[in-house]
């Protein structure tokens, strides 16, 4: 199951706030509606964003380059703002502008063919990367897991970064069990990471947030694994909301904690945690759930998508270059070289 | 609002599954109605379980002297069996049954009045108690708190345990927020916390359970305040699960942490939390929200209604005789004297 594909000339994302009831494509053409798709959350994660946003890139310049082939670059490079304004917190977007850009200042004449090769270069890669993140990463997995959030083929070109290694492991035969946070407010652990696990016929049992304590205390886990929507240069990992609390516990507990990501959401540019935007989202989405209110009236809501976990947190970081234990500035600066 | 009225000689429970929505009362009339009202959660919250099951030890009194005057006593413990068994980790309800069982058997002629004058007790002591100890805990408290699950009026005979605290904060000016956990997968918090803080015109501010270690990470917390379902010799708390969880983020940030819950809540029977049974409820709460399937098909779910916090973690136990801070088995002991 592909969440982003370009077919003929054509962007179509499979609808993930419908998952896992309807599996429904939507087509788009213009990087207006790939904005609003990425804001709107029809597709999420980090990698699956970037690449998302690269495609919008190539149905700027066509259509801002048929229209008005003098000054294409210059409104694509609006359209591109509007891409990055969509979700702060990916820095994968921000890579996915930077390197579109740089190839689009190069270019004479149509620039539709060299950048749609791009943007496909970008999507293989990334699916290149997680399958390598899922063989580093197993090598370290035994026993059980628990996950957090979608980090699948949903969340990325395919394949997954911690979805990836846990499939990897699987595979492997070293996995006993997968244990899913739902992730709310979203429920990405309950429709889509649990959607993608049945799928490949690897058991998945789901907890709500709040028993992984008691979960790691029982015994049996071993590692809890997480993507990232941000590595900054310190190591510091910004992800799904949640996630810290997880690091904290496991900590506790005396798990491993381990951060799976490509390097394309490595941000070199923020020095530490503190330098991270986090989103923060309606309050309707705590209070309600898939639109049915929950809440009584009157309450409030404080709704960050992301947390910081600190690098002194994370025991392993696994990259496509790569895998980096107790991550800290001068590890991820060699990594980077 | 009261969650438990007795009037005319019928129990009356405010059905807090339809909360907020919907304020409904359920008029019940024999003990086997009071055992399934427990176990399908019209009333929770190890207090209010207790008061309502002892009024429904007064129906089977009443029931069973009436039609066989010789053998009512005999009937009645049959019927404080099923009530017993209807949850097996409140331990309030063992309490509240030993209580009217050793009444029962000094009791001649009709046992009614007797009983329901002892069953009113219990309802009147545990509001008393509360109000107690919202004065005990009050006083640790400045500055803006985190709660879990339900713990106010609903939970309880009136008042609240935690929410008592928060109450009797709040009204000494020292509380300036109010942050409470929705608490999945019941939504005690959204539903019924938010509900009874509105009316209180408190403002409260709900999180998803992954919110905990961000909001603790960002600062201006200073307490997490939870009830309790049972209390163990050693000081070991069991209450809902997601409590674990704070109560390690409590520690890593240098949070403190406060467990209120009147001495019926206390089990000297239990040495420590590994003795308490923790009740595991269907996986279909996890999987779907009120009766709406979220996760993908095929997938599994783990769903302990409950979790242990070790005394080492809780700071502060605040009960209607007193308080003890660092609660350890000899300090339990020398309270329960």
């Amino acid at each position: 199951m592909n969440a982003i594909r370009w077919m003929n000339g054509t962007l179509q994302l499979l609808d993930q706030r419908k998952l896992p009831h309807l599996v429904e494509y939507l087509e788009l053409t213009t990087a207006a509606a790939v904005s609003d798709a990425i804001r709107d959350m029809v597709v999420r994660g980090a990698p699956a964003i970037g690449i998302t946003a690269a495609y919008g890139v190539v149905l700027s310049a066509r259509q801002h380059y048929r229209a008005t082939p003098d000054n294409w670059r210059e409104l694509m490079r609006g359209d591109m703002a509007r891409l990055l304004a969509a979700r702060p917190t990916a820095v994968n977007l921000r890579w996915a502008m930077e390197r579109l850009g740089a190839l689009a200042d190069t270019l004479q004449g149509d620039p539709v063919p060299a950048l749609t090769a791009e943007a496909g270069r970008i999507h293989d890669d990334d699916i290149a990367a997680n399958r390598h993140m899922g063989e580093l990463g197993a090598a370290y997995i035994d026993g059980e897991v628990l996950t957090h959030c979608n980090t699948g083929s949903l969340a990325t070109g395919g394949y997954g970064t911690a979805l990836g290694v846990i499939r990897s492991a699987w595979a492997g035969g070293k996995l006993q069990q997968v244990f899913a946070d739902e992730t709310r407010p979203w429920m990405q652990g309950s429709r889509l990471t649990a959607w993608e696990l049945v799928q490949d016929n690897i058991p998945v049992t789901l907890i709500c947030e709040g028993a992984a304590g008691a979960l790691m205390r029982q015994g049996g886990l071993k590692w809890v694994i997480v993507g990232a929507d941000r590595v900054v240069a310190n190591g510091d990992v910004a992800n799904k909301i949640g996630t810290y609390n997880l690091a904290v516990n496991a900590r506790h507990h005396g798990l491993g904690f381990m951060v799976v990501a490509p390097t394309s959401t490595i941000d070199l540019q923020t020095a530490s945690g503190e330098g991270i935007e986090i989103e923060s989202r309606a309050e309707a989405e705590v209070l309600a759930v898939r639109g049915e209110r929950i809440a009584a009236a009157g309450a409030g809501a404080w709704n960050p998508v992301f947390d910081v976990t600190p690098a002194a947190l994370v025991d392993v970081l696994v990259t496509e270059r790569g895998v980096v234990e107790r991550p800290d500035t001068d590890k991820i600066s060699d990594l980077m070289g």
